[in-house]
């Protein structure tokens, strides 16, 4: 820029912004020599291209007009009614007016921390957490308190402590966890909901993956659970992985004083979602084309999924541990503590393979830098068994260093 | 809600909205039996329906899989070269660095507010000025100063008063304004970059009707003039008026230490706009579509425009004043001051006329109380003339009524 120009004055929150050093070096896995586990992309082989052509090509011809017209702040009211009855379960039904169509799952997570956040106010969120809503909070600049969590997910107990109370709400991510992978069981799910009912303590209930579940027994939302115990629970839900992401179509379901102020906050935020998008989508799936879509997806996902728990067991070393996914596309990795994730990053980089190390999703100073993130959804199954293979060796090579440097 | 459920804790910006009395009267509006010169819709006869459909359909057949993938912040990077070119004039290039795709321009208003503003950041807006804008910037806590208007629009001698000192920015209607209708001539944009760049207040520049321009000569973008004149401008563009509102695309050109910020903002509020409808738009513009279209649209709503200003000087009263738009979409009345806009409202609405008052589009509380705004695009001539002449009648009623008053 020219010395002569003036500068801009950018607001305190823009400048607390700032591109993380990881993501930088993940920059360089777009390249198609690197393996990289490191995306969150569903595998576009899972896209329904031609019942989406289809659809869109219908709403052209026969709602062509009022496709391209602006549309109403809420969104389009067949998808809206598509969403309540698909997320109705008998004792806890949804209603149309506790349906928001939102710009995808992440827009959610934005007008949430508009909706709930003033600066210092106390969120929850599991430790570690999704990094995409630790960007989208961090905006409104609340105070993060990290919920622990164990080999089974979040830890109900923790939010009856003293460092839960006046919390504004807690995010949680039950299936299939981004980034563990873990699945939280039936009973934690009870106890979670009576706890926050308790504590008076609103639920997020971010949903991106539960239909994508291959092993194990579907566990009720908590959207239902919460319905039953008397606590507040909104709930997000996305169709970038049942149809596909590109749409930016996610719905938020909440109490009607919620919606009627996210309606506000949308209006001003967007006007509304992508018209032609909504009615688009609605047309493919209003005659139960998900149900029959997903099978096929969900049979991807496990042999994918497969591939990689199967090259693991194969190749890493003993003293690594790592998550075993019902659903989803995630595995989470713990290392021994003396091996540093982010060192084993730029070592892996050198031979073409790729990860997301684990600490930028703690949302406190308490990271767990011996942990990692892996994605098996859009990766060849031998590439996949080359890649492990590598990290494999890599890992024990850390081991065997820093056995060396403590002997 | 049942009382015995815990209550959400809304953030003291949630708190703050509020739905207007205004927009609860025109929600009757939609109703068919309601001659409504309200709206801000484009006309559904201009949308290229056909086009649109062949383009969606070609992207799908060729580009299926990589139209709904998760896609990069910035845009699609064939739509942001369309959109530097499209803008870049001799001595004032844009580089295609210099291109965000947002999802319409109120995204970018809201962008722009998370960008800019502070709470009590001084911020420039014309008197009156777009209420979306309002909306947007209102959710950061500006202080709002009012740069005054006259009958040639925005008064560029505002900006170097003591009131416009360290402002974050001005935000500026420079084409058939909404909600006056009126354009800056030459002077005045000229006037306006150079005490802006004298003054060290960026300008954002909001044009999302600048092409429909059906009278009188095209005047050079701020965001030209501004870069001869070393002023720092923002300039926000749509394709909801040149092609349709309902793909909720639009984009936003600034230096790229603006656009490096916004695309850090953009990526914690929805990652990045649909793919495939920037795919499509792409592909349906890319051979000079655009220019080819905008004739019929233009022509149409100059059409529209005239219907209007022949009735209103038929039917209107002498008291009255009004704009005479060279594009664009509104016109701007103002009645004799004893006559409020908002009681001619209610008796307007008893007999299916609507249309928008003033006073929400000022900032502040200096509100011309006795303006309102009339959109002409969307209703036939025949509606026009019958909701003209009521109009023209309720007005003469009130002046009559005020001065039997007075008298």
């Amino acid at each position: 820029m020219d010395s002569q120009t003036p500068l801009f004055q950018f607001s305190q929150r823009a400048l607390q912004l700032t591109s993380s050093a990881i993501r930088e070096i993940l920059k360089v896995t777009t390249r198609p020599e690197v393996i990289s586990f490191a995306g969150g992309l569903p595998s576009p082989e899972g896209f329904p291209v031609e019942q989406l052509r289809q659809a869109f090509n219908y709403v052209f011809t026969h709602q062509g007009k009022s496709a391209l017209q602006y549309g109403p702040t809420e969104g389009y009211q067949p998808l809206r009614k598509w969403v309540a009855n698909h997320l109705s379960e008998p004792g806890a039904e949804v209603s149309v007016d506790e349906v928001l169509i939102v710009s995808g799952s992440q827009q959610a997570l934005d007008m949430l921390g508009k909706l709930f956040i003033d600066p210092e106010s106390r969120v929850l969120v599991e430790s570690p957490t999704y990094l995409g809503a630790l960007q989208s909070f961090s905006q409104y600049e609340p105070t993060y308190v990290p919920v622990e969590t164990d080999h089974l997910g979040l830890i109900p107990a923790e939010l009856s402590l003293p460092k839960a109370k006046d919390a504004r709400f807690v995010y949680v991510l039950p299936n299939f966890h981004n980034p563990t992978g873990l699945t939280l069981n039936l009973e934690r799910r009870q106890e979670l909901v009576e706890r926050c009912a308790q504590a008076n303590i609103p639920i997020i209930e971010d949903d991106p993956y539960g239909e994508l579940r291959y092993a194990g027994q579907p566990q009720p939302k908590l959207l239902t659970l919460g319905r039953q115990a008397g606590a507040q629970v909104v709930h997000l839900g996305s169709f970038s992985k049942v149809l596909a992401p590109g749409l930016r179509l996610g719905y938020i379901v909440a109490p009607r004083e919620v919606i009627d102020k996210l309606v506000q906050i949308k209006q001003a935020t967007d006007l509304h979602s992508n018209t032609l998008a909504q009615m688009a989508v609605y047309e493919a799936i209003k005659d139960g084309f998900i149900a029959r879509h997903l099978p096929s997806v969900r049979e991807l996902y496990k042999q994918q999924c497969h591939y990689m728990l199967d090259a693991m067991d194969e190749h890493f070393p003993k003293e690594a541990s790592w998550t075993r996914p019902e659903g989803g596309m995630f595995i989470w990795v713990t290392l021994p503590e003396s091996v540093n994730a982010e060192k084993l990053l730029l070592k892996a980089i050198d031979e073409y393979v790729a990860f997301v190390p684990g600490a930028p999703f703690y949302a406190t100073d308490d990271a767990k830098k011996n942990t990692l993130r892996l994605s098996f959804v859009t990766v060849s199954e031998e590439r996949i068994r080359k890649g492990i293979g590598v990290l494999g060796r890599l890992i024990q090579e850390q081991i065997n260093q820093s056995a060396k440097l403590s002997a």
